[in-house]
């Protein structure tokens, strides 16, 4: 009997359901639908069409950033790939690794390079869209030849799983139907980052020695420790050890901020009163996963003297001023947790309570009023549920219209862990006029989320930056925003409940979150809330004094 | 006394209005404000803001297309420039030239190399994006040499002028401030297309002397025609010549097709009845501007042989097989309308009628029933007005979501010219998906086209061509497209008149056409028209049936 075969399509989407992944995102187009048709033949994947590519893109970077596995993100030739390359590129930057699938033109196509649609002139390269998006991945498969087709797919694959960033799958729409062996399958993906096991040891025994001189250790959890897989081992080695733990602005949310040893985010002279005096005392401070960005790091603020360091990164250790390339944080963090939790009394763990205690930052208590959003997102952020913690942000790669797509791939992901929690989008005005389609998907896909709309007429931070009041800042401030639930299918004829409404005053944002629909998430929800055009969140005002050395153009003041 | 200096940011836009354009097209961002700030120096501009760069830059072309002067658009660096990259491609396929202005980080922080918002990595390169963009442009111009920044904006209009391809201009934030000579204003911008005087005489010899042997001449004007300057020129060559004149899918309404030469759309072998036979029989054929392209050729299926053929391109001249590169053939057309006009009657011109007639395609007289695709077009063809007769496809690029954003650049574009005609979209629910908010940027700026809406369930394209009734091709199908008008800013409370209808039959569409509404664009209306999914324009299904050499999978049949 002749070995089993399928086709190659249903291979690599074999491959991709083995992970656990079960939704992929994008756009059909002519020379993706003989790819698309083998979604077909995987029970366990379900496609979830966007509106546009570039929505796609970041509903598969905020699948990825909940999920920890690749989203998956399926374009087409040319108009297709070209129009998510934006948001394949905030993945990059942010390290939050998508497997994008591209469908092509056929091989023989390619060979015969005619004028054909999708391209730009005669005689044309049809790999010139590829070598365009190189700089945005980490590795591609261009799956041309026939003998090494399953290798490329796992090759590319086990990439992506490893480094947490983008990979390209470029497939001919000849190809999806050639046959491959179906016992390909049964070889084991290799996903596990894996050190050099001497190198780890000694790097191990330095950490352990530093820990023991140790007066008063400090963690700081950086978002690149999430992005990496190390969120539940930092959290074990925070309950461990009790050591004062900090976050970073990007990181916000890995550290339970319930806990007695969560003191704060750390974004060097942009912190709360107390934080970075705090951190920056401590005689040693095990930092991971760092991405060390503007915006991270309080405008490069941060003073963390190397001699009281012990940097943990994704390619590169560096234990106290002495460097170690090219080791990963993960094997060594896992094995730093099982030394300690098998010998805590050895280093003295559960550490006591820090003799000096931080003066908990001072939170504003409005109780009436129009709404600032200093007070706002502090009360929101008081009426979160246990469940509902967990937070993504892009504010490295700061795209705007981000938040719109990467709700939808939150939303798919707590679908597919069966998550209890409630997603919830922030999201301002000008950010929304991006992408506001994808609320429509939202919506077809019977999602929940609970939608916080800043109506504030423009762009805001712009505004705080430059021309505070110059026309560039403006948007169209004639959206009804309360049709848009409606619009996009929540309607009576269609049976899709929702609930929206509007904010101006405090009163009616307590009115409004003592509703049962945001509390219970049994429908989608828009709550629309109206700020000043010229009232910004503390640290973004202060973010951007610093960083021009002069008072801001336009600013509310609140008392 | 010193010489007047004006800021090199005001020199780009002067440069630029000196043009006759009156908008820019864009979306602000941190690194953009500084140039920005310029455009308010400049009287003669006004900053359109839209409400992504993918649909600024589709606004951008379709300026472009209508106004036959480069659309300028402005983005921010990386997460702006990636996002209209698909755009800026779409306008190089189609040469739909426009210039691109990118501001970007500045020098000073370029040297230092930072992980400042919007890069990817540390010590990235800050010109990668830059890198990625090259194959979509013509040339750029890097505004980092103090000594050439005159120069370098100066170089890299003319190019986009000649080429009719994009341009890129990056402007560090540091740069838009620096001063530079006002009098450098004074140097003429060299616009002109220059070709061999020589080599040009030598071919209008070659084309003059075939001219006068030729017995059925006709004219086959396709769309680079147009895109490189020579539709009026070509107008004029079949006004005095009165040759049968034919175009493209792509060039449609190239020619005036109440003229009693026009003889219709040829496209090879998916050309209505008769149009082939008699463009193909002709002993002489003058073909300018063509883009060779599978959509505009019928799949390849063009066949005039090249000793009955002139064929006058933007970068090369065939003469009944000999060939001359590099030579542009608006130079040329130029001096053979002159010589035409000038010397009529030696050609014997203007040529008698031609002795066989076409039969005029047999169209449908719908009175009532459901609407049918093949009817529609042909009755709202037939609805048309004298002064809104030119089209704008995009089906080389075939990026589906150009026509939202082509619309509003139309609308600007015809604003500029005080052009009298309407400005007419027709647009399908999935392409509508894509980019509906810049239905608001209409709105906002106060423009009033009519939108004819294809209502028909998802991507009847692709059902055509695979997955006819697969997911794939579904769309979101709740949409209220009732309320776009409404939501998007056209309601009582704004003051903005607005007329949305919706037509399932025959009668109902005849009806909305002799609404005064429609008749005289005095405000926005949104007809929405209801089609089966599986109905598909004819010359779609005989297209994608010829190129898949078998009938579709699923097709309505009308009688």
């Amino acid at each position: 009997m002749s070995e089993s075969q399928i086709p190659v399509g249903e291979y690599l989407f074999r491959r991709i359901a083995s992970l656990g992944i079960k939704h992929i995102f994008g756009v059909p187009g002519d020379f993706n639908l003989t790819i698309l048709d083998h979604i077909y033949s995987v029970p366990e994947l379900t496609w979830l069409g966007c509106c546009n590519e570039l929505n796609a893109a970041y509903a598969a970077d905020g699948y990825t950033r909940i999920r920890e596995l690749p989203g998956v993100l399926l374009t087409t030739y040319g108009v297709g790939e070209l129009s998510a390359i934006n948001g394949v590129a905030g993945a990059y930057a942010e390290h939050a690794g998508m497997i994008h699938i591209v469908g092509m033109t056929s091989r023989q196509v390619q060979q015969k390079r005619p004028l054909i649609h999708h391209t730009f002139e005669p005689n044309m390269d049809h790999t010139i869209y590829m070598q365009m998006s190189a700089p945005v991945r980490k590795t591609h498969a261009l799956l041309v030849n026939e003998e090494t087709l399953t290798a490329d797919i796992d090759r590319a694959i086990e990439e992506c799983v490893k480094s947490r960033l983008p990979v390209y799958i470029f497939i001919p729409m000849d190809v999806p139907s050639i046959l491959v062996p179906a016992s390909a399958l049964d070889k084991k993906l290799e996903l596990d980052v894996v050190n050099n096991v001497g190198t780890e040891s000694k790097i191990l025994d330095k950490v352990l020695h530093a820990l023991e001189k140790a007066k008063n250790p400090a963690i700081l959890a950086d978002v690149l420790t999430i992005r990496h897989g190390g969120r539940d081992l930092v959290r074990e080695l925070a309950d461990l050890t009790q050591f004062p733990t900090y976050s970073c602005p990007l990181s916000k949310g890995i550290i339970d901020e319930d806990k007695p040893y969560y003191m704060g985010v750390y974004s060097g002279k942009v912190s709360f009163p107390g934080v970075r005096e705090a951190l920056e005392s401590s005689d040693l401070i095990i930092n991971t996963g760092t991405l060390q960005t503007d915006s991270n790091t309080g405008g490069f603020t941060r003073n963390i003297p190397v001699e009281r360091l012990i940097l943990l990164e994704h390619d590169s250790c560096v234990v106290l001023g002495e460097k170690f390339p090219n080791m990963h944080f993960l094997p060594i963090l896992r094995r730093l947790v099982k030394e300690l939790r098998s010998k805590a009394s050895r280093y003295g763990l559960p550490a006591p309570a820090p003799s000096h205690k931080l003066i908990p930052p001072q939170l504003r208590s409005d109780r009436t009023g129009p709404l600032i959003q200093d007070f706002v997102w502090q009360r929101i952020g008081r009426s979160l549920q246990p469940n509902d913690a967990r937070a993504i942000t892009s504010t490295f790669w700061s795209a705007i219209g981000f938040s719109i797509g990467a709700c939808l791939g939150a939303c798919v992901a707590a679908r597919e862990m069966e998550h209890p929690g409630r997603v919830i989008l922030v999201v301002g005005d000008g950010s929304l006029q991006i992408a506001v389609q994808e609320i429509g998907t939202y919506i077809r896909f019977g999602f929940k989320p609970i939608i916080f709309l800043v109506n504030n007429n423009g762009y805001s931070i712009e505004r705080a930056i430059r021309g505070a009041e110059l026309s560039y800042n403006d948007i169209n401030s004639s959206w009804d925003h309360q049709q848009l639930l409606s619009l996009f299918g929540a309607r009576p004829d269609t049976g899709v409940s929702s609930f929206s409404t509007q904010c101006h005053t405090v009163e009616e944002l307590e009115d409004v979150l003592e509703n049962k629909s945001l509390a219970n998430c049994e429908r989608i929800c828009l709550v629309e809330l109206f700020f000043s055009p010229f009232d910004y969140p503390w640290r973004l005002a202060t973010q951007v004094t610093n960083t021009l050395g002069r008072p801001l153009e336009k600013q509310d003041k609140f008392d």
